[in-house]
């Protein structure tokens, strides 16, 4: 009769912590760039994962410039507008993943755990060995394959583990956003707005909750956001809308006056200029991308 | 302004199916053996995932017979006798997973899902770089490592999704196992005893159930599971009665009452003849494997 080997992976703190957190993924894919390279500038409204394949980048964001080498990961926090340049002459490759947390209100948590509430560097994450495999799996990547959106969280989840882990590894030296006072600021201001009902966001709500003028808020957030307080609020209020489009049945109407816009056309008009797509259209375009399933 | 590219990995139906099971994880780790091998016959009260990454083994379980060559994965379930042979004079390699599922009522449907009621194996579900990624990985599995824990589930989580989509891709030619009769009665016993309380536990109760002869049900367990009924009865009651030993703070007596024991000492006497340990001494020993943490 066989004798137990009791199992000796109990759950550690770093798992259980991790063990919180659930994934949506919008967007998982791998992209290359072949020489003459374009700079990038771009913001996004989710959660970017970058990892540098081959090739090297330079990547600027408000006060954060980093260097990024293969094996490099980068995490970059929602509104943050940046500037990616690819630097050698070789061809470069990198895979990035697009996600929202399921439970917005662990967002928090989620970046204090992985120190990225500003855009976070971690050096070397990725072995020569683990990107090859990590490629290929990404690559094969398509919604015609049943398992994929399993496949792609099972991925996502395995690279913030390696996060987290490179974290508790390193110095913290390469993590230096946390510790001055604009960044601080910037920071407690995005808390606060988890808490405060949409419609009531404004520049002057912020400064009464910050105790700071409106010129050193918009000072910091230029610095650390590279943008305006009042344009870091629109989008962050068209992200919250855009995420209840997709999950409730509220109309056009009910979801301007929740989130603070005068009519329904006015809530069209600037969902439409920052997604492209009028609300309706992006409604049933994720419910028909729910519905046309593989098998 | 970035225009969204919606998320083409809408959840499909394996990956749904899937999402429903987690699992608890006994034991991971890689096992080598250098020649002369030597036969192992083993039989374990949890699902056991084995992949084979060098040499040739011949599996022997009941009726059914496989040969494992690197790559291909075999999920064996609780309470099969088997026999493993290396048949190669070269090292011999594979790497292995205990595991239950944290939802035992689950386990039908995994059984169904991955087809393996009955020893089931998967031809060619790794291919060779990802064994070489999976072989480190869980080398370097290890207690002090945090997030050691996390890991082994997100590696277990994509073993399985192998083995769902090698089914789905294959002819379901190698998984035999489904259709004769003593197969399926053997299953429906097993689905039956999900639903009787351990202390009625007997092989009367399973003939009654079946409309079968103890004779015939003996012939069926002993040519499925290696084993006699009475003694798949006596492996499965220890088996839940040492789930509920970790999970819940009965004392032994009362264990001893739930699980059909004429007394705390007739427990504590069968679970040690099979776990080597008291009931006792394996509640602590968990216990402390839990407050335990390397961080």
């Amino acid at each position: 009769m066989q004798s137990f080997r009791p199992n000796p992976l109990a759950p550690d703190s770093l798992s259980r912590a991790l063990d919180q957190f659930s994934f949506h993924i919008r967007h998982f894919a791998l992209y290359r760039s072949i020489p003459p390279h374009q700079d990038k500038t771009t913001v996004g409204v989710q959660f970017k994962l970058v990892f540098l394949v081959c090739g090297r980048v330079d990547f600027e964001a408000g006060s954060r410039r980093f260097v990024m080498n293969p094996g490099d990961a980068l995490v970059i926090p929602p509104f943050i507008r940046y500037t990616a340049r690819c630097t050698t002459d070789e061809e470069t490759e990198y895979g990035y993943a697009y996600f929202d947390l399921a439970d917005s209100a662990m967002e928090e948590e989620f970046t204090s755990l992985l120190d990225c509430a500003l855009p976070a560097l971690y050096r070397g994450v990725l072995a020569e060995a683990e990107l090859g495999t990590i490629c290929r799996m990404v690559h094969g990547l398509s919604p015609e394959e049943p398992g994929a959106h399993r496949e792609a969280h099972i991925l996502l989840d395995w690279m913030v583990l390696q996060l987290a882990r490179s974290l508790l590894h390193s110095s913290q030296a390469a993590h230096t956003a946390a510790n001055d006072a604009g960044a601080q600021l910037v920071r407690q201001c995005i808390g606060h707005l988890r808490r405060v009902p949409p419609r009531e966001f404004s520049v002057a709500e912020l400064c009464e909750f910050a105790h700071v003028t409106q010129s050193y808020l918009y000072k910091c957030f230029q610095r650390e956001m590279n943008c305006s307080p009042q344009k870091f609020l629109t989008l962050y209020r068209l992200k919250l809308a855009e995420r209840e489009l997709c999950d409730s049945s509220a109309t056009i109407q009910e979801l301007a006056e929740q989130f603070g816009y005068t009519s329904a056309g006015a809530f069209s008009q600037a969902f439409k200029q920052h997604f492209s797509v009028s609300p309706a259209a992006w409604r049933q375009g994720q419910r028909d991308r729910t519905h046309r399933e593989p098998d």
